[in-house]
């Protein structure tokens, strides 16, 4: 895998600006938490385990601006920062389960000087990054042996090495089934309005010489009508304690589509991304975004001035409607509630036994 | 209404171009049919209705050219544009139907001369484009009655004025209900990968003062999940005669999600769309366009070099899905096969009692 998103090297952290891709690859570097929020908040960086690993860096490099400063009450300065990063965006879970398990390494350092914690805040950084990387190959594999061979995916956005820490979770899965041996086809939405799809989906499939064939997103139903595609692979934002599943907006209809032809419908995402703390999609806050996104591109205008338009970023698609559930502990179906307790629990087990 | 997308003065077709709204209102003027043909299959001027209207104003071109350079036999001339003209774009009928209407005209004049031959063929494409704009209004009354008061009408692509004589068919539905008095309001797709819900329909109908909510196509699905979108109302390029009905690529998952959500799914078609021979939408060929539609937005490119796309410019939606079909000579329910055929001898004979 070539593309690396997110990087952390002496103190500064290095993103590869997502919103240029593919005409440009350049690298931001950041040493200022403010401007990490920032960079979320602009999809510098974007998809849901990518956000929460940034977020991590970002109280990482809080850290070391109080402990720079000479901070020996660090812990208030601390704080301001998560809450910064935590307004960034609403709908991704991951961002708020990165800023919490930071928010308990920092509680396990209290007392400790500013310069201990500096240093332990970016450790603790760097597990998280590690532990999504290593997370997404074992859900990759886990999502494979559900893949016929050969086989053709079609995919929402980019829940790909650009969405995560690296390798990605829908691409992840993809990955997973070439690395085994399985001929394995992508059919990648555009995902307007802002392209993830077009841009970045394409972007790393092409790198990593995976077949990828690009449609509007309105070419899925009559793709799924034709028949030739095997299953559907969407990562998530959030899904609730029930299964329902917040992903990019676009996703509910493909999988409405994907009942209609029986496809199965899977949705990769680790544990991080389930919020067991809300009961139903209902429960998910929808980021509502610019209305510039839709009404131009590429900087022009495409619709004409004076008229209303409406940009939710994510949709909600009932647990009803998904095959299965995959993630790194293994794959859940339904009921979703169950098995998703199950597999958490199970993932906890392991980890204390470790 | 203020649009008039299809004008003929002194011997001379102007056309609106529709590829440069909504930031640049300019018209073209036409001499040549050979130039007619070029502007339909740039999308200069597009949909159904107009498409077939534009092409007998090319017949009336190609029929004075063949005057002016003093053509005794003219008829081999006249059928070698004619089949210039058919040969721009392959799913619309209406071309193929206006074309056959002009030749039928042909053959009633034989024995003409070519300067009688030009006149009585500019006469006979003057009264296609009257007869169009006269049936979109009875179709939008027949429509117009199906929507409750007040109501939401979600509608794709642009089947409005711009894309017929003028008045609209599915937006003309909408224009009959608020001249009816209903307080109606449009949310428009997009439509990728032309933008023409962004690009013409918003802009149209905010010509008119209707009030229209633009979003793009992929969040058709959540719109119609949250409930308060009362119809789906859309034109269409050819319906089978069994009522399948080719539409702008997107239009069929419309249909899926609208049954989903027990919201009613029109057709608002004239007669000359349906295409009798025809047995089933099986039969309809889906035009594939370039691919740099979908890989380029406003001249830039968005996606990957070296990636496969698909492209195609239309879906079928099959007759089950439709609630109606919306004529002018009123409104088809299913069996379509009986419905559409009675509506067409009823259409007939009321024409021959004229």
């Amino acid at each position: 895998m070539r593309v690396e998103p997110i990087r952390w090297r002496d103190g500064t952290l290095s993103l590869l600006d997502q919103t240029l891709l593919p005409t440009q690859t350049l690298r931001r570097e950041y040493r200022d938490y403010r401007q990490v929020a920032r960079a979320i908040e602009t999809m510098v960086v974007r998809g849901a385990p990518a956000i929460g690993v940034t977020a991590a860096y970002g109280v990482a490099l809080a850290a070391r601006e109080l402990s720079e400063a000479g901070a020996t009450d660090w812990r208030p300065g601390l704080d301001a920062a998560i809450r910064t990063l935590a307004a960034t965006r609403p709908t991704a879970v991951n961002l708020f389960w990165a800023l919490e398990r930071m928010g308990a390494a920092a509680d396990r350092l209290r007392g400790e000087t500013a310069a201990t914690a500096a240093a332990a805040l970016a450790a603790e950084a760097e597990a998280i990054r590690a532990a999504d990387v290593a997370a997404n190959r074992r859900l990759g594999a886990h999502g494979a042996a559900l893949l016929p061979d050969p086989c053709t995916v079609l995919t929402h956005c980019n829940a790909g090495a650009l969405a995560t820490a690296g390798y990605g979770t829908a691409l992840g899965v993809v990955r997973a089934a070439k690395e085994s041996g399985k001929r394995v086809r992508v059919v990648a939405d555009e995902t307007r309005p802002l392209l993830q799809g077009a841009r970045l989906t394409a972007w790393e499939l092409a790198e990593d010489d995976i077949d990828v064939t690009l449609i509007s997103d309105n070419m899925a139903g009559y793709r799924l009508q034709r028949g030739g595609v095997d299953a559907v692979v969407v990562g998530a934002d959030r899904v609730a304690a029930n299964g329902d599943a917040a992903n990019k907006i676009g996703t509910y209809p493909l999988a409405v589509l994907a009942r209609e032809h029986g496809v199965p419908f899977y949705i990769a995402a680790p544990l991080s991304t389930v919020d067991f703390a809300t009961a139903s999609g209902a429960g998910i806050p929808i980021e509502q975004r610019d209305h510039r996104e839709v009404t131009h591109l590429a900087g022009q205008r495409v619709a004409p001035q004076g008229i209303s338009v409406w940009n939710p970023a994510f949709d909600v698609t009932p647990a009803a409607l998904i095959t299965a559930i995959v993630t790194e502990a293994g794959v859940a179906r339904a009921p979703y509630g169950a098995a998703l307790a199950a597999l958490r629990d199970a993932a906890q087990a392991a980890e204390s036994v470790r």
